[in-house]
């Protein structure tokens, strides 16, 4: 693909385009992970390519819900490391969380290359600067994130096969999941197991976005920034979240850029 | 990817998918026609993956256009190729008009390989039963339609570059040109030119939606054997088509749908 002008009015959506067809090519991603690529960007064409008001409170209530767990995690497929890893490591290590990764089309050369992209990811993150209004020791917190997936020794009760291959640490011991782009079953099997999932998914209509204990309609690079703003203004104050309502409200918001 | 249940409801939109993928594994499309492919599932899926009443009106108009034309033509790119060839060439056969494959990013190896699917597609369709309500030697029929786009011996006035490349007895040439799927500045330039331009694209908002004659916002295989029906029909009455209007229709379907 050609070079993305600085002026282009649709130039972050261009360049996580390019990020994606990129990280296919040298092997990260699924066959199947560009097109649902392309069903994000639509849903988010319709949402303006902003994030709502409605998506600001979802990402809220998730980041009271992260600093309030027992034990969070963060589940990250292969766009989401690729999109949005260094932004969520930057949020595990504000929360002090591990991040599993945990793909649906499971082999072993991919769970490799994934786990070395973000380890990397993390690398940079940890030369960082503190982010702003959080303060420690930014390098120390943030080598201390554990990076799980290929470990392999848990597993989700109520799945079978391959979707059901989880990390102890991770995802089985869990009781609140942030989890973007997750499939419609598997979210509902974390729920009936008791755990909290937040979901992030532009499709306000997909079974994981109903099935969510929160559902954020968002893109999962925007989200990632404004949760890490939350977590480090460290609000724990959990509502009573009517996620039903929340999925009407963003409905709301693609009809109306429709209409525009 | 798995075989796909027959009982599966969304089961003609995962093949789709899966024959999208196939073609690009053999070379046959670009690097971002899967992305292409998933913002489209994502707007057919609000569309309730059918094809609405003013998608048949705008399908109805453009058999009526293709119908009453001096030229028209039928110009394919990769993706239409692959979901759409066979109809398309049933299509070209009833109207006895050329299909041109014009790809946005052109190499010839591309350009080969999708020369050899049409052709083809072609022979297989020749090989069929007359279709419905047809009468005539289908087979000589549709051995007589020409398969255009690697002449490039004509230019598209006012654009510059390989996008500017075409077939001087197709494009070129054309009156009405129905093109799933295009760029939106190249069906600015062809409707500035005085060409009809018939389009189909999912997204009732693109660019190239808003700037041809008649837009049909439907799947393009589905539009496809609408289209084969209206043809044989052969009715040639056009209207005074009011392409705005007919773009509001469509986005209120696509909101209705969203309120389910």
């Amino acid at each position: 693909m050609a070079e993305i002008p600085e002026s282009h009015p649709r130039r972050k959506s261009l360049i996580s385009r390019k990020t994606i067809v990129n990280a296919t090519k040298q092997g990260l991603l699924a066959d199947s992970a560009m097109i649902a690529h392309g069903r994000g960007e639509a849903f988010d064409y319709l949402l303006g390519e902003k994030t709502s008001e409605i998506a600001k409170l979802s990402i809220k209530e998730s980041a009271a819900r992260l600093i309030s767990a027992k034990h969070p995690v963060i589940s990250v497929n292969g766009n989401t490391v690729v999109l949005a890893g260094k932004s969520l490591v930057r949020v595990a290590a504000v929360l002090q969380c591990p991040i599993e990764i945990n793909i649906y089309y499971r082999t072993e050369e991919r769970m490799n290359l994934l786990y070395d992209f973000l380890e990397l990811q993390r690398m940079k993150v940890s030369k960082e600067k503190n982010p702003v209004n959080w303060s420690g020791d930014w390098e120390t917190t943030v080598l201390a994130v554990k990076i799980l997936g290929k470990e392999e020794d848990g597993k989700i009760e109520g799945l079978e096969g391959p979707r059901a291959i989880c990390s102890t640490e991770g995802i089985e011991k869990a009781d609140v999941i942030l989890v973007p782009l997750e499939d419609g079953d598997r979210c509902e099997v974390l729920v009936s197991l008791g755990k909290e999932v937040l979901v992030v998914d532009l499709n306000p209509l997909s079974r994981s976005a109903k099935m969510a204990t929160v559902t954020i309609v968002d893109e999962v690079s925007r989200m990632a920034d404004l949760l890490l703003e939350y977590v480090i203004a460290n609000s724990s104050d959990i509502t009573e979240w009517d996620n039903d309502l929340a999925l009407k409200e963003s409905l709301k918001v693609i009809s109306e850029t429709g209409d525009l």
